[in-house]
Parts: C-alpha cells; structure tokens; sequence
C-alpha cells in the first residue's frame, strides 16, 4: 500500500527564500507545487505566473493550474513567500510606483494564497504568510512596503476568524523577518552585520515544522523572527 | 487689500460625505477644489479621474491639475474621504474582485492625497484620510475592505513621522468612522438603529476645526468616531 504524500505549495518557490523551502519539503519527500514566474526545477509541478495579467486574471490561472495539478486532493500546507522591497517617503518621485509595485508582491499574492488555502486546503491544514517586523509601526522611509505588510498583518488576522473562509481547524500565521539573509541582501548591504540576519534554512525548518503540526502558532500569530549571534527566536507580536 | 484665502482640496468631493465637506467649506469663505469622477459645482475647481486610468496615470492627472489650478499658491488642508465597501470573505467568489476594487478607492486616493501634500500643503497644514474602526481588529466578512483600511491606517503613522516626507509641522490624521449617516447606508439598512450613525455635518465641521487649527489631534492620530444617541464623541485609536 503507498504510503498517503502531504502535498505543499509554495508561492514564489523561485525566490531565494521560496527555493531553500521547496528544497526542504522534497527533501522530506513531499510532494511541492511551485508558483512563480519561472519554474523551480525540484518542484514536482509549476505553477507559471504571467505577470502582465491582472490581480483577476492571475487568480483564475493560477486556480486553473492548481486544480488540475492536484484533482481531487487537498494540499496539507501553502506557503507563501512571495514579496519584495522597495523605499521612498510621500515626497519620493516613485511614492505610487513603488507602493503599486509593493501591493503587487505582498498582497497580490497573500489574497491569492488566502483563495488558494479556501478551495484547497485540508481541514486543519497550514497557511503561512509573509510579513514584516518593520509594519508592526510606521515606515516613513518605505512607505508602500509597510502599508503593504501591515495589510497582509490584518489579513492574518481576519483569515484567523472562524467566518474567515478557511476550511476548519485550519491555522493561518505570518512571519515577520526583520532582515533575510538572501544573496541579494549581502550583495546590497556588504557591510552590514549578518549575524542579526535570519539564516533561510531555519525558516524553511519552521515552516515545515507548521506544516506537520509541531509547535504550530496559535491561528491568527503574527510571529516575528529575531536574530542575534546567528540564533533565531521566535516572538508574537500584535496587529 | 485683498484678506488671504484659504484653500482645501477634497478628495471624493462628489461622494456624500465630500458633498457635505465641500459645502461646508464653501460657507466658510474657502477655496475649494474638489478631486472626483464627476464634477462637483459647488467647488471653485474640478479635478476629474478618469476610472479607467493606471494609478500613477491617475496621479500625474491629479497632480497637474492641482498644480494649474494653484499656481505658485500652497493648500492649507488636504481632505480625502474617497472611498467605498465591499464584502466577502476568503471563500467568496469576488475575494479578489473585491479587494481589488476596495484598494483602488481606499488606497490609490490616500497615497495619491500624501503625494498632493507632499507637492502642494502649507507648512503647518492639514491632511485627512479616511480609516475605519473595524479595521483596527479583523474583519473576516469584509476581507479587502480590512486590509485596505488598516494599510491606510499604517500609512497615517508613516506620514506622522518627521521622514514621511511631508511639509514641516504638517499634521496628519484619519478619521475610523463606524457608520455614517448617508442616503446609501439608508437605502441599505433600512431597519438600522441610525442613532449610532454620524451626522455628515459633524464631520465636515471637525475638518473644518482640524483645517483651521482648532482642536488639531496630534499628528499621527487615529480618531474614532462613535455616535450615541445622535451624539459622536471622539476615541483615539492606537494603530
């Protein structure tokens, strides 16, 4: 008799984070559903993003993909890792491109997620959100980001409330990284000091952790990660 | 010697509350500009958006339209009460329809009316946007419209920072509105308790208040509005 497969999706599974995650989870033998613009090469199936499409149009396909993917199962977890960043005040020159580009990246994708854990997830599955210590309090100097986290935050929150549309006993959290280190990260800030920086391996572990029920957060957490001396812990914050 | 006039531009100012704002304005003496689809006749000057138009597109309108209007002048208060409802969700159907919809009449008009504050208000003026009290905790059967109340909600204390970008001494603040008294919300809750509705005119006399300095809030300010028995007391509201 095969043994049942839990199944995960990872939204933005070609990012550096999304990457060490899909990587994690096929390590541990799951069956992994990347989206993104490109594909993953360890995914066991793509799911493509045509980002010229509308936020409608993206959800339909990416709908459209994931069905046929997956028939009649369920997938046991979605994450989504997808984001960016992007600065500048109210006087900035780019306020409403970036803030546009922002919405895009963090919120775009969490609603999709959101739909994607309604339709998809298993009861007492795991949704995971990504997002951000900083939006926690104001953000003058990246002003579409912080609005763009604090957002996804109240989506956690409203997500988490058993009207929200989840399937049951499902658990919704986000985590908020302060600073990832990604490649890009030390490409950009050479000469910060890395070991504040949130290695992505311990995130992928935390999140499969999530995903199989160990130590998963009350449903509605926003959790942020704090890194000092290359240790990461883990600490609710509120909305 | 010509007394120096006051200037304020109200955004959505062919909405019900923004008819009730540029009115009374209009009966203070003021200059009023009014930002809408439609025109506005009690204003001085109409700047109209075409729907259909990107966010940055819509932005560049507005900002060269304020800017023909005003010349060399600056604005002593900025007003933007845009907006609009929409509910469902994570399970509906119109998850992103709606949440798309809700960002683009909350989100795109206030980033847009920091722009214009950044560029056009005085040193020491007034910007108003429009929250909601709901959004301060979740809102699982309004998911878009949540989201999009607390990002401007996060956007307000952003703004209230030194290095939000705006003009030195500028105050900013949003007023979270329960419900408000307006033809609309009569239509639809036609068996509503409207004792706990606030009164349009009370609002447009507390911008007023807050346009010519008079009982400003600190800038940064979330401020209730809650109606009992036809009286509305105000609560600061923390973010």
């Amino acid at each position: 008799m095969a043994a049942s497969i839990s199944r995960v999706v990872v939204y933005g599974g070609k990012g550096a984070l999304g990457r060490e995650i899909v990587g994690y989870f096929k390590q541990k033998s799951w069956w992994v559903g990347s989206i993104d613009i490109f594909g993953n090469d360890e995914a066991n199936a793509n799911f493509l993003i045509n980002p010229e499409l509308s936020w409608t149009e993206q959800n339909e396909s990416i709908n459209n993909q994931v069905s046929s993917a997956i028939g009649d199962e369920k997938l046991d977890a979605i994450v989504c890792v997808a984001g960016g960043w992007a600065g500048g005040n109210a006087a900035s020159k780019d306020l409403v491109k970036n803030s546009d580009l922002m919405w895009k990246q963090s919120v775009w994708t969490s609603i999709i997620a959101a739909g994607l854990a309604s339709n998809y997830l298993k009861v007492g599955g795991m949704l995971t959100l990504t997002g951000a210590k900083a939006a926690l309090e104001s953000t003058p100097g990246m002003i579409g980001y912080g609005m763009a986290k604090a957002a996804v935050h109240q989506l956690v929150a409203s997500l988490s409330d058993g009207k929200g549309g989840l399937p049951e006993n499902s658990c919704v959290a986000a985590i908020l990284p302060i600073t990832l280190d990604t490649p890009m990260n030390r490409k950009f800030m050479p000469k910060a000091d890395t070991s504040t920086w949130t290695p992505l391996d311990f995130v992928a572990k935390l999140l499969y952790s999530w995903s199989t029920n160990v130590d998963r957060p009350i449903s509605g957490s926003l959790m942020q990660l704090e890194t000092k001396d290359g240790k990461t812990e883990l600490k609710t914050a509120k909305m």
